[in-house]
C-alpha cells in the first residue's frame, strides 16, 4: 500500500502522481475489501465510486469545500481520503466509526446522511447558507440513481432550477438502487446512458443544418430558436434540462481525468449543474460485481471467493417467515397484492415477485407513493401489504394517517427491522414507530412473540377490514414458546405465566425478554406474572383490569422509545379508568438516538437487556 | 336554473342538449358563487374548473368510473353533477357536506383527499385494482400544476409510466398553487403552455422533413429514429414522454368539446397518459379571476363586490404576529431566513419576502424537501424558520426527526393552525404535531398563551442552538395576560394562579381555557392553580415537583390528542419520577378523527371547551 501510506489526512492525494491515480484506485479497492471482509459493511456501492471520489477529491479543498452524500453508505473511500483509515478496523462497531458520514466524526463530513434523497435539498441549503455568508466554497451531492426515484430529490431539482450559483449535483448512475432499478426515469436514464458520442454527432448535424437554412427556419419558426432545436435533438439529458438544470454527459465514472475535467468545469457554472456520472457496483472485486446486490451490504466474508464467514447462522429470520406466509395467504385469497419500495429482497417479498409478479409491485425507493398507492388498491377492493424497515415507513408517516387510516382502508404494513438494527446505527434503528403509529386512529398496531404468531397475525391481519401494522425486529425469529398457540383474536393478549404482584405486559421481541426476567428473579422468590399483551394498539383493556385482581405493579416492556409508546397508554389507562390502585413502570429505550453497536450491547447499554430488567426490577422491590 | 334544475343525480348530465353546455357551466358558476358567499369555502379553484367536470362527467359513467381528485377542495361542481346542491346550504359546516371528497358522502367519492399531491399514487392503485379484479371502469386522477411540485407525485408518474392498462392523469394548469407557483417544473409548464398550434407547425415539419431524406437520417443516425427526433422536436410535453408517459396537450380548459374528445380517445390508450389542460383560477366571477390568491378559500363575502361579509374581525391573528416579529428579528440577524411550502400568505411570510426577497424561500408545495432545505442552510451556518400549518408539517416527519433532530440543528418550526382548524375539517385539523413531535429527540416544543409570548418564544428559539418547534393555533391571537410577561427561559413553565388541591399544568391555547376554568371554579369554592407549562417538550419538571406541596390533583390541557401527547407525559414523570402521590388526569382531543364545524363546537362537542372541563372536574370531585 505504498500510495495508501502517503495519504493520512484530507487533500493528501494531491501530492500523489497522476501517473499512479490507477495504482491508488487498486488500493483503496483493496483496503476496502480486506476491511469489509472482516468487519461487515456496505461493499458494492463503495467499489463502485472509488475513481468518482478521487475525482472529487482531487477538486475541492477540505474542510471548506463541502460534499453531502446521498444515503452515504457510500463515503468509504471519503473517510479514507480524510484520515479515517485507522479507524477502518472498528468500522460500524459499538464505540467506532460509523459506516455513514458523521459531522461528530470529521469536519470534512458536512451533512449526516442514512435515509435516501435528502442530497440535493441539503446541498441546496448549504449552497444558499455560502451565498448568504459571502463564501465561495465548492458544493457537491452525490446522488445515485436510484435515489433518484424518492420525490424529495425531485422537489428538490425543482428548486435547484432557481439557483443563481453554483452547485454541482453528481448523478453517480449504476443502474441500481440495492435490487435492480425501476420506473420511467430509471428507463429514461438506462436511454440516455447508451449516448456516448453526442458530442461527435452534434457537430457533425450543426454542420448539415447549417447548409440548409430552408429547414432551418421551418423548423424554428414557432419553437425557441435554432440551438435549442439541436440541443433537444441531441443532448441526452434533456428532461434536466426542461426542469432548468444544466446537465452535463453520461462520463465515465471510472475515468478520473475525464471526471476532474467536469467537475472543474461545472463548479465554474453560475447555476446547478448535473454531470452524470456511470460507475459500475462493485467494481474491481469479482463476486461484487457479478452479484452486486448480495454484496451491497455484507456480513464478514472470505476475500478468496465471497462466501460468508460464520455459516452458524441458518436459522429463519422474521423476514423468511413473513416472505413465505405471505405467498401461501396469497395463494388463497386474490386480493392480496404486495408492494415494496426497492426491497423486495430485503423484505422478503423476492418469493412473492417470483409467483406473482402481477400482484407484487416494487415502486423503486418512493415509500410515499408505496403507501398512497396501496390506499387506491385498497380502496379499489383489494387487500394490500406493504412491506418496508421501520426507519424507512417513517417517511410516509402523512401517508398511513391520511391516505390510510383516515378512511380505514385495509392495508398490511409490514415493518421489518422494528427495534435496534445493530450496526448501520442512528439513522437506521426501528425505534420510532411505536410512537407515530399509537396515535393514529383507525390503526391496529401488534407485535408478534415468535415465528409461529407472525404467521398467524398476518392471517389474522388479512382477515380484518381495517388498516394494521404488524412490527418485528431483524435478525432471527424466535422459536420459542411453542406450547402457546392461541389463535389471535382482536384486542385480546395472552397470559403466559400466571404468578402474582408483579406483571410483564411484554410486547413483540420484549415477549422473551419477560420470560427470561421470569426465570431470573424466581431465584430471588419472586413470581412474577408475563403476559403477551400482541396488541400494541388497541390495548386489551380487559387483561388490564384482569390483572388488578392480585398484582400491584404493573411493568411495561417494548423495544421502542418509551415517549409515546405503549407503556405510556396502559399507565393512562390505569390511572383514568382503572378500578385498581396500581403502580405502572414503563421499560423502553430512552429519547434519544441510538449508535451503532451490537444488538445485544446496546440493548444492556440503554437497559432492555432482561439482565437490567432484574436489576430495574429487583432495586424498585428494594431487594438489590 | 332551469338547466340546473334537471340536474338531480350523478349521470344527470348526458341529458343536457351539446348547445346548452355553456349555460349549464355559467349557472354552475352562478349556484357556487352563491353558495360559498354565504357558506364561505374554496372558491377560485372551483370556478377554474367548471368545464373540466362538466367534460369529465360527459365522458364517465357513474359511480363506476372513478376521478380522484388531488387536494379535492375543487370539487364542488362534482358534487353539484352528483346530486348533492342541496347540501350545498350546509357546505362546511358542522353535521353538513365536506369541502372535500368523501367516500362516506357519495358513491361518487372514490378516494378522500385534502393533502396535496397524492392522486396519481390513489388512481395508480385503483387501477391497479382493477386490472387485477378483471374490471374496465375509466380511472382519472385530477391534479393541478401546483400539487405537481409534491415530490410523491413525482414518485406516483415514475410508477405510472410502468403500467400496460389504462390511467388519465389530467394536468389542471391553472398557473398556480395557492399563491403563484415557484420551480423548474413550473417554469416548464409555462414553456409549453404557449404552445397552441403543435398540431399544425407537426404536419408541415414532417412534410419538409419528409422531402429531405439526407437530413432526416444524419438526424437519426445515432438516435432513435425519424418519428422520435420530429416528436422531441415538436411536442411540448417531451419531459413527460421522456418519462415514458403518454402527453396530450395543452388543450382549452374552458372548452368542452376539446376535452370530451381529449378525454375519450386519451381512456381508450393503453397506457398511462397526461392530458395537460389549461383553466383560468376563479374563471367568470371577475374579483377571483383578478385575485384568484385571496379568493383560494373565502369567508363569507357580498357578491356584487367580493368584499368580505363580517368586518368585524379585524383583530391580530397569530400568524400576523408571526409575520411581523420574523421581519424585526430579521433586521437585527441576518442568519435568519425564512422557508415557506407554497404558503407564504397563509403562513405570514409574505413579509419576509417582501423585505429580505433574498432570504426567503418559497419551495412550492414540497414540505419534505422545505425541511431537509432548511437543515442544510443550518448545517452552513444560518438560522431558517420553516413556517408550516401543523396538517402539511405531517408530510415532513422523517425530515425533522432524520435530517434536523439527529444533528441538532438550529431549525426554527413556526407550526401554524395548530389545533382544531374548523371547517376544512378532517384532512386539515392540526391535533397529530405534539404526538408526532413528542418523541423525536433534541427537538425543543413550544406553545405560547398570547400574541405577547409568541413573540418572545421566537426571539428565545432563535437565540437556542437546536431544533425549536412553536406551536399555535388558527385565527385572533390571545391578547390577554398582558401582565403575565416573564421573559420564556428554557424548560420553565411560569405561574399564573397559585391555588390549592387542584392544579391546571395547561400548554398554549389551553392557557386561557385553564383560566377561565378556573374563573367558573371559584363559584364551587375550589381555588385551582393554573401554570402556563410554556415548553411541552421537555417539561419543566421543577414546576411538576412544586406542585406536589399543596396539590394531589394535577389536569393537564393540550389542544391536540392526547395518546403520545404532553399529558401521558406529565403522568409517566408522577408515576415513575415524582416524590409524591399525585392523580393525574390528560384532557386533550381523543384518538379520532375530528370532523369539520366550528371550532367552539367542535371544542365542546370533544370536551376541552372550559365549560366541559368544569363539568369534567366537578364530577371528578364528586360535586356534580
Amino acid at each position: 500500500m505504498e500510495l495508501l501510506d502517503r495519504i493520512n489526512k484530507a487533500n493528501d492525494i494531491k501530492n500523489i502522481d497522476q501517473k499512479d491515480y490507477k495504482k491508488l484506485a487498486w488500493e483503496i479497492r483493496q483496503f476496502i475489501v480486506n476491511y469489509v471482509s472482516r468487519t461487515g459493511g456496505h461493499l458494492a456501492s463503495n467499489l463502485g465510486v472509488v475513481e468518482l471520489t478521487m475525482a472529487l477529491h482531487l477538486c475541492c479543498d477540505f474542510p471548506s469545500d463541502e460534499i453531502v452524500w446521498d444515503v452515504g453508505h457510500q463515503s468509504y473511500t471519503h473517510k479514507i481520503l480524510t484520515g479515517r483509515k485507522e479507524d477502518f478496523s472498528s468500522l460500524r462497531q459499538y464505540g467506532g466509526m460509523s459506516g455513514f458520514p458523521k459531522r461528530s466524526e470529521s469536519d470534512c463530513d458536512v451533512f449526516d446522511t442514512g435515509h435516501s434523497s435528502t442530497s440535493i435539498s441539503a446541498a441546496l441549503g448549504l449552497a444558499k447558507a455560502r451565498d448568504i455568508s459571502g463564501g465561495n466554497q465548492k458544493i457537491f451531492a452525490v446522488i445515485g440513481d436510484g435515489a433518484l426515484s424518492g420525490g424529495m430529490a425531485y422537489e428538490a431539482l425543482n428548486n435547484a432550477a432557481r439557483l443563481k450559483s453554483n452547485l454541482v449535483i453528481v448523478l453517480n448512475d449504476n443502474q441500481m438502487s440495492i435490487s435492480g432499478n425501476v420506473g420511467g426515469m430509471s428507463s429514461y436514464l438506462g436511454r440516455i446512458r447508451t449516448n456516448n458520442n453526442y458530442t461527435g454527432l452534434k457537430e457533425d448535424v450543426e454542420k448539415v443544418l447549417k447548409k440548409m437554412p430552408h429547414i432551418g427556419k421551418a423548423l424554428t419558426g414557432s419553437i425557441r430558436g435554432f440551438k435549442d432545436v439541436i440541443k433537444r435533438i441531441l443532448i441526452p439529458g434533456m428532461l434536466f434540462e426542461d426542469m432548468g438544470l444544466t446537465y452535463v454527459g453520461p462520463i465515465d465514472g471510472h475515468d478520473i481525468k475525464q471526471m476532474v475535467s467536469a467537475f472543474k468545469s461545472a463548479s465554474k457554472m453560475k447555476e446547478a449543474v448535473i454531470v452524470h456520472v456511470r460507475t459500475k457496483k462493485g467494481r474491481g472485486y469479482m463476486p461484487a460485481e457479478k452479484d452486486p446486490a448480495t454484496f451491497h451490504g455484507v456480513a464478514p466474508f472470505f476475500v478468496r471467493d465471497g462466501s460468508v464467514r460464520s455459516k452458524a447462522a441458518d436459522k429463519d429470520t422474521y423476514t423468511d417467515i413473513f416472505g413465505r406466509k405471505i405467498v401461501q395467504l396469497a395463494d388463497k385469497n386474490e386480493k392480496i397484492t404486495a408492494v415494496s419500495a426497492a426491497m423486495p429482497i430485503g423484505t422478503g417479498l423476492s418469493l412473492m415477485a417470483e409467483k406473482y409478479p402481477d400482484r407484487f409491485f416494487d415502486v423503486g425507493i418512493a415509500e410515499e407513493h408505496a403507501v398512497t398507492f396501496a390506499a387506491g388498491m385498497a380502496a379499489g377492493g383489494l387487500h394490500p401489504v406493504v412491506a418496508v424497515y421501520s426507519t424507512f415507513l417513517q417517511r410516509a408517516y402523512d401517508q398511513i394517517l391520511h391516505d390510510v387510516c383516515m378512511c380505514r382502508l385495509p392495508v398490511v404494513f409490514a415493518v421489518d427491522r422494528a427495534g435496534i438494527v445493530g450496526s448501520d446505527g442512528e439513522t437506521h434503528q426501528g425505534i420510532f414507530d411505536i410512537a407515530f403509529m399509537n396515535s393514529m386512529p383507525n390503526l391496529t398496531i401488534i407485535a408478534p412473540k415468535n415465528a409461529w404468531e407472525l404467521e398467524n397475525m398476518l392471517e389474522w391481519a388479512i382477515s380484518y377490514d381495517a388498516p394494521v401494522a404488524i412490527r418485528y425486529p431483524r435478525g432471527n425469529a424466535c422459536m420459542d414458546f411453542s406450547e402457546h398457540k392461541e389463535p389471535v383474536r382482536y384486542r385480546t393478549g395472552e397470559w403466559l405465566i400466571r404468578g402474582k404482584d408483579i406483571v410483564l405486559l411484554a410486547v413483540g421481541s420484549m415477549v422473551k425478554t419477560a420470560m427470561q426476567v421470569h426465570d431470573a428473579l424466581k431465584e430471588y422468590e419472586l413470581d412474577v406474572s408475563v403476559v403477551n399483551m400482541r396488541f400494541i394498539s388497541p390495548i386489551d383493556y380487559n387483561i388490564l383490569q384482569e390483572v388488578c385482581y392480585n398484582h400491584d405493579i404493573v411493568i411495561t416492556l417494548e423495544e421502542g422509545i418509551i415517549t409515546g409508546g405503549f407503556g405510556e397508554n396502559v399507565m393512562r389507562w390505569y390511572n383514568e379508568e382503572g378500578d385498581c390502585d396500581m403502580r405502572v413502570y414503563c421499560i423502553g429505550l430512552p429519547d434519544d438516538f441510538i449508535e451503532h453497536g451490537a444488538v445485544d450491547l446496546l440493548k444492556r447499554k440503554y437497559g432492555i437487556s432482561s439482565e437490567c430488567i432484574v436489576d430495574s426490577i429487583l432495586k424498585l422491590m428494594g431487594i438489590e
